[in-house]
């Protein structure tokens, strides 16, 4: 097993002078020369680019310190082709770049290539594998970004998440990932499905890393140690609980177990009716807005979508603007409920996916967990750490108030230590 | 001076059988023939192909009943280059239509051409003149739509405002302009400039006529006469109203005795300071966000942006996030605001534009009376009848609450036939 690669500590030793940002390069094509034959965590990589970029002068002062950074496939890129994995964007080129890659660009990070998602960031898998076991399914749709980041191949990488697409494959590979509060990363230039819940995300080794990263991307205070020393956490037995494996149950007793330890306060919370009735309208929601998202593929070109996108597009057809209006309704109840909910602590502990990575690729997993908190706009992070029943990695979802990201991560930290600390 | 088409008795016609699409078709190319080489409206025009795609069989029995619409060159287009105004994007073909390109396609309408936008629908001025005096601007961002409804070259376009890019081209044109709540119309497609502000819009002759559009494009419940007879009117002196020139104020002054005069009620009311504060509020959220969205463009080929463009966005990239959260939360103050104002009344009577549309073409006019609306989502029309001291048009802007378009159009339609009464 490679190291994973952590983006907060190699930015330190490159500023320390340890390394240059060319050594960096350097080490990321040495674990993608090793690896990516067999993961397939890339759909477009361009090695003499990136080392020809990383010797670009005063990166080292940059607030990404010349990192290189993997970009999800759905997003666009002048540099490489967005293909969104459809060969309806065969080498397509966009005219410009995803605001987010303009983001990481300018912070001084290096665009090392695209990562793998699932065609147009749906549920059909891709050849993407899980660097844990490479028999299993990396989950979707950010399978590329996950799997990079797993196998030490990148330090960072950007997905999105719609469903449970950023959490979910972070969960699966045991990796970090984050996804902050709706609409604090802008999301132009991201190949839309459902625009109240496309969300940008990151995947980095560890919290701090993901922190990091957020920090010289938005130029935003993401310094955790400015939030209080113990959070006040809360856990929850959603009404979905029982779709979750009893290692999975473990995990989420054994995490709560190590914050306690930690000398952190954990509460059993409720989900009220009104908040887990978010659960149902992001359903309906996505729906509606994929059948306009996806209008042209859908009218012109429906036999090149995979029979599993067109099977859903056909029905979401059917969702009328009533349907729609009313899960709208129903999705501000849920926030209001949320905020409700969350007054009395800082982050809920919950699954972030039913369990360990299935087995095979006939599926990329489910998402039932993190649809909620993708619609309610929760930031989210996936905390490694804790392991299932055959030894696969097992993540631990910190949820957060909206708009309270570095709490939230401050938190995920206080966990992520406290595992750790066993 | 060409009478303008009327989408809506047109539609009638060709579902009596009295007129086919092709005979409106006819009628647009013949007016286009007319006035098109001196007005300027359209980007992208192909009268064969509309010609052919007006004899498809079943139009008549669609939503749109075949009728030619107007794209603004700012939304992407499968069939027509989209050029944004900008030498960046000449000849550039898009991928896929916009989303609300594809609704009015869905709905049998005839996508007829790109209108004229102003650069990346920012304020450099465009080449299009206004149909009802050439010597003056027709205004901006939607230039090419307003005026080519005006000119009655087409009964139907879509628009698009940031500040005030659809209701103040309406009223320097004389037409309806009507701008729906935030969001109701989807925005994929369109070339972002700032995220919480852009909003599609539409342009049509008479109020009945953006109505029975809205509803063919969406599907909704547009039927205006479902709502109350006699809707609650306000009118406001808001802080800028000494930028209102004095015709504009009697012709606030008319609107408010006309639809007295009518049997509604209206009411003198204030803006409380956290609704007024949205204004600014609004300057603040476009300069954070334009430089993100323009982020590519600025980067890369700057030298290629007009100068005045150049300098609004070098000014946008000093906006701080910590500015940029200011302004988010002074906007959320100014909504809720808002709809604390709106408690005891249906629709506000306000200024569309300072006056009649300046003349010359160095500016397209200010957005000072549009810009708070924009960012509170309020649905807004801009409605025809009167006109100033040289003879142009002079709109007024009716302003409804959030979410409650059919009230608004219901009282912009009030007002429109209180005006015709006089």
């Amino acid at each position: 097993m490679t190291e994973m690669l952590s983006a907060a500590a190699l930015a330190q030793a490159i500023r320390a002078g340890r390394l240059s940002p060319a050594d960096v390069t350097a080490l990321c094509l040495e674990a993608i020369a090793a690896r990516e034959p067999e993961i397939k965590a890339f759909a477009a990589f361009d090695p003499e680019a990136l080392t020809r970029a990383a010797q670009a002068e005063g990166l080292a002062q940059t607030p990404l310190a010349g990192l290189p950074v993997g970009i999800k496939d759905i997003l666009d890129t002048v540099d490489f082709p967005t293909e969104r994995a459809s060969p309806l964007f065969a080498g397509y080129r966009p005219p410009a770049d995803a605001a987010v890659v303009r983001m990481v660009a300018r912070a001084g990070g290096l665009i090392a290539g695209k990562t793998v998602t699932t065609e147009f960031a749906f549920m059909q898998p891709s050849p993407t594998r899980n660097p844990r076991r490479l028999s299993h399914t990396p989950g979707g749709s950010s399978s590329g970004s996950a799997a990079a980041v797993a196998a030490g191949m990148l330090p960072l990488a950007i997905g999105t998440q719609t469903g449970g697409s950023v959490i979910r494959p972070a969960s699966f590979c045991g990796v970090t990932g984050y996804k902050p509060s709706f609409k604090l990363l802008p999301v132009l230039g991201l190949k839309p499905f459902a625009w109240s819940l496309d969300t940008i995300g990151l995947f980095g080794a560890h919290v701090a890393d993901v922190a990091f990263a957020m920090a010289a991307i938005t130029g935003r205070d993401f310094d955790l140690d400015a939030e209080p020393v113990l959070p006040r956490f809360a856990v929850a037995p959603t009404p979905r609980a029982g779709l979750a494996s009893a290692d999975a149950h473990a995990a989420l007793e054994e995490a709560v177990r190590a914050v306690r330890q930690a000398g952190a306060s954990v509460e059993a919370v409720e989900f009220s009716p009104a908040l887990e009735a978010g659960d149902a309208a992001s359903a309906a929601m996505q729906a509606y807005e994929a059948s306009l998202a996806m209008a042209d593929e859908w009218d012109r070109h429906r036999d090149q979508l995979s029979p599993l996108l067109q099977g859903y597009l056909s029905e979401a057809q059917n969702t009328t603007p009533e349907q729609y209006d009313a899960a709208r309704r129903a999705a501000r109840k849920a926030r209001n409920a949320q905020a409700d909910l969350f007054a009395g602590f800082d982050a809920l502990l919950t699954f972030a996916a039913p369990g360990e990575a299935p087995e095979g690729f006939a599926t990329t997993g489910s998402p039932a967990f993190n649809r909620l908190w993708t619609l309610t706009g929760a930031p989210c992070v996936n905390v490694t750490g804790l392991t299932g029943a055959t030894g696969l990695p097992i993540g631990i979802q910190v949820v957060g108030r909206f708009g309270r990201d570095r709490a939230t991560l401050s938190a995920a930290r206080f966990l992520e230590r406290a595992i750790a600390a066993g």
